[in-house]
């Protein structure tokens, strides 16, 4: 279903190229900052050394040139790419794991932080993978790496032409799908527990319709305040954070 | 208690500009993209001549120069101050809301976007502010301002000298504290009801060890995956609707 993959890739910060390593990613080429000796720089070099990892040092100037987000922290890594995983690999996870598939779907996320931050979620909640749409939406940039600290390396994620269809094929599977838009159900009053997909909307614009339509349910995360609605990324957050509450509820049954 | 306050404040984009005219700040000057016709553009220009605003219509160039976000989306508004409320300001809100204070207290936030997203949420979970701390701390720029979503309009944020002192000065009125960390009990298996302060750690180095001192109970979100922690404003969702969860059931019984 999906064939696209970054070439190369860049992993940037101190963390994000740590994590790299310990996920077992082949960095293809390392750069660090010339005379920079503090501590999470020497354990970089440790597992360089560690993987026969060529390290490269260079000027600040060279760092920031190379940067794609300006915020290296004197560590760029070159990675293989990151490749996007089958939507099969997803549920595959679900199977190895012997749990019901939690699967986080976004509907044209354009904001990276935000995508970033979403798939960070998506690891620490447990789901197995990460669906979004081929169109218009964010793909899996530096930032987008950098921003779900490490999460990239472990969190599948899925590219797809039509969010429509994939959910339709999804619910042959036994899914079900919730999708979080205002004036639906409160979420604590719905039933988020067995095979589900949580489907997340546009930054401005929310679900769109003919997602929406394929969707069992729509949850409603209670608005007590002024203004519209919550970060996206904060959204996806609560409502997944829900589900999570629930299958542990299910589970002490 | 707090005395600073940003002299001259720039909205930017769209939905910001609106929230502030709806919210009944003043707008000193209203600039705006010469030539700029579509529908939220029409809805800044009803709402600023209904409050006598002076618009100045500039090319794009002029904008950016004096954008400080560079999101203006053709639209700036240059507005009186955001002034940082006291922490007594909060407590009022929450009496003439006859409800049991819900406070924010931020150990720290750096990011200014997770800055502006947790007000953000604070406002929409219902809390009456949030109290961040004078040093280090990002304070209210127009990133977060733009971030908040117009939140900034209706959450009092009060700016403090020290943090555990605050919290010391808040416990003798009955409040109780809650911090987010690692270790912690499971946030679910805590009582959150009543006059409750959430407390929200720094992005890398999560609560200090003084006001984690001050708390009365520690929670932690389940992490059920591979990396480390959540994004700091994505925590403070999660646990803050886990407040509202708790809240809302309550009221219920």
């Amino acid at each position: 279903m999906a064939d696209e993959r970054v070439k190369e890739f860049l992993i940037e910060g101190r963390n994000a190229v740590i994590e790299a390593f310990r996920a077992g990613k082949t960095i293809d080429r390392l750069y660090i900052l010339d005379g920079c000796k503090d501590g999470p720089v020497l354990t970089i070099k440790r597992e360089a050394s560690r993987h026969d990892t060529q390290i490269k040092y260079v000027a600040k100037e060279r760092l920031d040139q190379l940067s794609e987000t300006g915020k290296h922290q004197g560590v760029i890594a070159q990675a293989a790419a990151y490749e996007y995983a089958e939507v099969e690999d997803i549920l595959q996870k679900a199977r190895e794991k012997g749990e019901a598939p939690f699967v986080f779907l976004l509907d044209n996320i354009e904001d990276p932080h935000n995508l970033g931050a979403i798939i960070r979620t998506a690891n620490l909640a447990g789901a197995h993978g990460v669906i979004i749409p081929k169109n218009r939406a964010v793909g899996l940039t530096a930032t987008v790496a950098r921003t779900s600290a490490g999460a990239l390396n472990y969190t599948p994620v899925a590219k797809v032409t039509n969010l429509a269809k994939t959910i339709e094929d999804l619910k042959k599977e036994g899914m079900w799908f919730v999708c979080a838009d205002m004036g639906g159900t409160t979420m604590y009053d719905l039933n988020l527990t067995g095979s589900i997909g949580l489907v997340i909307g546009n930054e401005g614009e929310g679900v769109g319709r003919l997602v929406k339509e394929k969707c069992d349910m729509v949850a409603s995360i209670p608005m007590k305040g002024d203004i519209d609605s919550l970060n996206a990324s904060v959204a996806a957050g609560v409502l997944a954070y829900e589900i999570v509450r629930q299958r542990m509820q299910a589970a002490m049954r």
